[in-house]
């Protein structure tokens, strides 16, 4: 039965947000929507311009007969300042200082439409970059990467420091942790990632970045490249044992009074130019 | 600036389907788009027949002047036959059988599709239900934690079975593994989960139900109550400690072929009556 333009824009708009960075063909909506091949195409104009004017995410349109569409989602400066304003403003609480310099932000990191955020802004960042799999450290990393992976439309895997989940064969690596210098192991199924993949590396947290450093050795015995590193938060470090990577909070817990500050991280340097995402240039 | 109806109907999807479970009043609508509430309200109409006809969830309006719309996903029960089928599929193979009788299902639970679409059938049988948290185990649960949240729109709290991870004070409940009848520990962070919670409590994997009897436990701690129980996938077990769940699949080693053995689970009669959800009924 065809669709009414209405009923194809809002369907059209469903269907492309769900399944990011994927080519879907004109012919396929034809389909779909039991429509001229020439209406999907004025439907993906209308897509185009609002996806736009909104800052919701790139519509790449390809014509012609084997032409399609491809939905990337990003998020403007703006949106993104305002969100890492509503971010420091609830982590800017004393209470959220615990023994030992940690703060505790699990209830952010456990914020589905907090996660869809940190999604959104990390993967921004990498708007036209090819990327096979997001990697993060068990437990905490884990709704980090699964919210970025999302927005990529990638795999995400998980990389332990113990052996007691039954995962099948593994590759680990040893790592010197980044402060106190002690000899850790992070292990990864072998199954879960294909050798040669692009991986984005992600965290919850860092201070001088041994575990993360420790997961960049992985994805060499892997075969594979370092992408790129963001995490959620950086922490105070002395030295770090990374050079480049992308955060989106700077926390420091004062141990000496208890109090905890937070600034914004580097995201608006690394991200964009002006209020939109440096990737988006020369499209 | 005026918007037309078609760029109203595409970022109006947009804007509902980032914020499930959730009331937009008519007056913000209007204001959005400089329009009218009699054009929002007709545009609501067309995201509402679309949504029904395509299966993409409940939108229900309100109407008069402190009106507003409330998208709830749901995925009807061809759809979710259609995924359980094309998991089921993925999962029968004998190169996933790990010694121990253990089924390496990382590669499902690492695919953001696949964990939309779970996250979504799971959430389909609480269509009408006050749920405050999803509650899961670390680390496997995580993932189809984040998922059911994302659509149920709350938050989702991480039990563990480790004090290394920093959390602030806890609370923990001693629990009796269902198969190997061990004593084992369950903690909370006190701060992730308000006292009195109505909680859905779901896992990646169920033999015995000893987890997710301990979990149940903990709610009773936080004074709080399960709503339900949802696991990905049920194990062979001689007996369970629980006895009301919902599983999407189910999922047996043969330890001594080494073979593994796949079927649907009990979602079909705990969530759907025909092709529709149960919740659906009554509207």
């Amino acid at each position: 039965m065809k669709t009414s333009r209405s009923g194809r824009l809002v369907d059209m708009t469903y269907y492309l947000l769900e399944r990011p960075r994927t080519l879907v063909s004109l012919s396929y909506f034809s389909d779909r929507y039991d429509s001229a091949k020439s209406s999907i195409s004025e439907d993906l104009t209308i897509l185009k311009k609002t996806f736009e004017e909104r800052g919701i995410g790139l519509l790449e349109t390809i014509s012609g007969a084997a032409g399609g569409a491809r939905f990337t989602p990003y998020m403007l400066r703006e949106e993104a300042d305002e969100f890492i304003s509503s971010m420091t403003n609830a982590i800017d609480d004393d209470t959220r200082v615990l023994p030992g310099g940690y703060v505790y932000l699990s209830d952010l990191l456990g914020d589905p439409r907090m996660l869809n955020h940190i999604g959104r802004l990390i993967a921004t960042q990498y708007l036209r970059e090819p990327i096979d799999a997001v990697m993060t450290a068990a437990t905490k990393g884990v709704p980090v990467a699964q919210a970025v992976a999302n927005e990529l439309n990638v795999p995400f895997v998980i990389v332990r420091d113990d052996t007691k989940v039954t995962e099948g064969p593994t590759m680990s690596v040893n790592y010197v942790t980044g402060q106190s210098q002690r000899l850790e192991k992070l292990e990864l199924s072998r199954r879960s990632l294909p050798m040669g993949s692009r991986v984005l590396i992600v965290d919850d947290f860092m201070k001088a970045g041994g575990t993360i450093r420790g997961m960049a050795s992985l994805v060499k015995e892997f075969e594979g490249q370092v992408v790129g590193t963001a995490v959620v938060a950086e922490g105070y470090a002395e030295s770090r044992v990374i050079d480049k990577y992308t955060s989106l909070v700077r926390v420091d817990a004062n141990q000496e009074n208890g109090g905890v500050t937070v600034a914004p991280g580097n995201y608006a340097t690394e991200i964009y130019i002006g209020n939109e995402p440096i990737g988006l240039r020369n499209v």
